[in-house]
């Protein structure tokens, strides 16, 4: 598993997916690893994440950023890092970095001294925690809700992709926040884990549930506030039940990532109807916070008041199978390709 | 067209209209014209307001009042009313008044003295000017534009239905503002006057021009605020060229209104891809600070830095043929029913 010898294996993008992301879109190449030149630093990769914005990155739509060229290496949301060689002054072999827009789907890279951030080592906390809750899906939750839901105790927060890894984190700030809180998953594994362990009033199976229904019966004073991770039908419910001046985060809309021709929510009206506010965001939206959020989930979660997942995946040739499981569904809180070991 | 003596006339919903407003829809029934008791005060409507939200108001979909029951008086946004007896203290026959939610489509209403403001009399400015700009329809766009819209200088704004007794309004508060302001109308007529006489930078007419091909010539800069007053197509081109962190007040969504399963916007997603505020709102949300309102547009009105027109309709029966143009686009500016004579 560890990367081999002198050899960098990457995912680069073969063609864009139509639908689903099949493997043949995906192609892993060899290249040389690069060697560092003045002020920089060549550093293996250890950990990826692997998120439904991939998806978005594989297409050409206007987004958000660049889309991912074809024949490039395909990006990632954030990896994890060990220094192998430095040419950079104040960072050592061994150090443990964040792989930023440099890392991406592969076992090695290049990036400048000046744009390292090492990775503290806290006792007890994995280090993928730094790709998880305490790296940016984890803060995305916590600007969501709070930014823009601004939740007040006895609200209602519908919470969709509510095992996810960053669903399931909204839906425990709400709870702290004082709130009925109904998160919406795909089996009844995900609904046990959010009632029993992490203490979410109600969850709803889609799959096996009339949402709407579900919903009224979970919501009987309406829906404050609906962070909106999927679009599709469950938005259309949402907007259905939101009350008046109800705020609804969007931070993902994984329903529509493999076919941009759906249609938009039916219910668009009750925006209008309920005086609703949608705001779409992203965590780089609030990177001048970002210090806070980390202080609050920290505490959270020493507090035993947060708890997470983390799916790991062992193997880079693993990774496009891996991230097809955001889109069926198959994986609880957040998905990490492990591409080589950490350091004793 | 005086109310027939001791009859009043009004305008019941008959049935619930499918799709346009037929005149079969309504009913033009008498009654006796009631008598005010203790504290009432009895007036004669001399105008009515005609708006899209009458459509709203006929179906019964969820919404954001009370839908209008059947065999119940059509609701007004609006009306001026004449006091012809009061037995309330300090109200006298011959005041000038607003009907509130106790007018509506007739020609004689009684309404509880506490309840009644009083309609100032100021030389040079006709009454119905109480039934548009400086009644219901100016403050409306200022509040959507600067509170939620939050236009500045040198921005791009859109305004759909843009020659309408709110978009034409919100058109000039954003050239006051320092705004590139591009109104979409549906005949070039209206374009004409949006150029001409409102000094709007782009006039768009949707019945010839490809709207997102004319928007993207006339706003080089992308779209940061799109005042939105109709849903569908036009709301589809403009969320494709919003910026990042654009704002959509969503004031109305009149194409929407005959039929309300039409699809939602196919672009939804750039409220994510950039991170857009789509907010609804109602004029009644701003009431707090209506007086503010109502001193700016003074002030811009006596400036002539605002134009407007109101297209007054005469005689009842008129109503609901009138209540259509709104659908058609044949009129320009505030549409309002005279039912009987202003005072000498």
């Amino acid at each position: 598993m560890k990367g081999s010898n002198r050899i960098n294996r990457a995912w680069r993008l073969g063609k864009r997916p139509q639908g689903e992301i099949k493997d043949s879109d995906l192609e892993l190449k060899e290249n040389e690893i690069p060697i560092p030149t003045n002020n920089q630093v060549l550093a293996r990769t250890i950990y990826f994440s692997l998120d439904p914005t991939n998806r978005i990155w594989m297409s050409d739509i206007d987004q958000y950023m660049e889309p991912v060229e074809i024949g490039d290496v395909m990006r990632a949301g954030g990896s994890i890092a060990v220094v192998e060689e430095s040419k950079a002054p104040g960072i050592e072999p061994g150090d443990i970095v964040q792989g930023g827009m440099y890392g991406g789907w592969q076992e090695y890279f290049l990036m400048p001294g000046e744009e390292v951030i090492k990775v503290p080592v806290v006792e007890g906390l994995p280090l993928t925690t730094f790709l998880s809750v305490l790296g940016f899906t984890g803060p995305t939750a916590y600007f969501g809700l709070l930014d823009i839901g601004k939740p007040k105790a006895g609200e209602t927060v519908v919470v969709s992709a509510a095992a996810g890894a960053v669903g399931s984190i909204a839906c425990q700030i709400a709870k702290i926040k004082g709130c009925n809180v109904v998160g919406i998953v795909g089996n009844d594994e995900k609904c046990h884990w959010l009632k029993a362990d992490l203490g979410i009033d109600t969850a709803i199976n889609y799959r096996t549930e009339n949402v709407l229904d579900s919903l009224k019966k979970a919501c009987p004073n309406g829906i404050d506030i609906y962070f909106e991770n999927v679009g599709g039908d469950i938005l259309d419910a949402a907007l259905t039940l939101m009350n008046n001046y109800g705020r609804i985060p969007v931070c993902g809309l994984i329903s529509m990532y493999n076919n941009w021709d759906n249609p938009g929510p039916k219910m668009f009206r009750n925006i209008l109807m309920k005086r609703l506010t949608v705001q779409g965001f992203l965590v780089s939206d609030f990177l001048h916070k970002y210090e806070e959020s980390i202080e609050d989930l920290g505490k959270w979660i020493s507090e035993g008041r947060i708890q997470f997942k983390v799916d790991v995946v062992k193997g880079i040739e693993n990774a496009p199978a891996a991230v097809s499981k955001l889109f069926t569904g198959e994986n609880t809180g957040k998905l990490i390709i492990q591409t080589s070991e950490e350091p004793k």
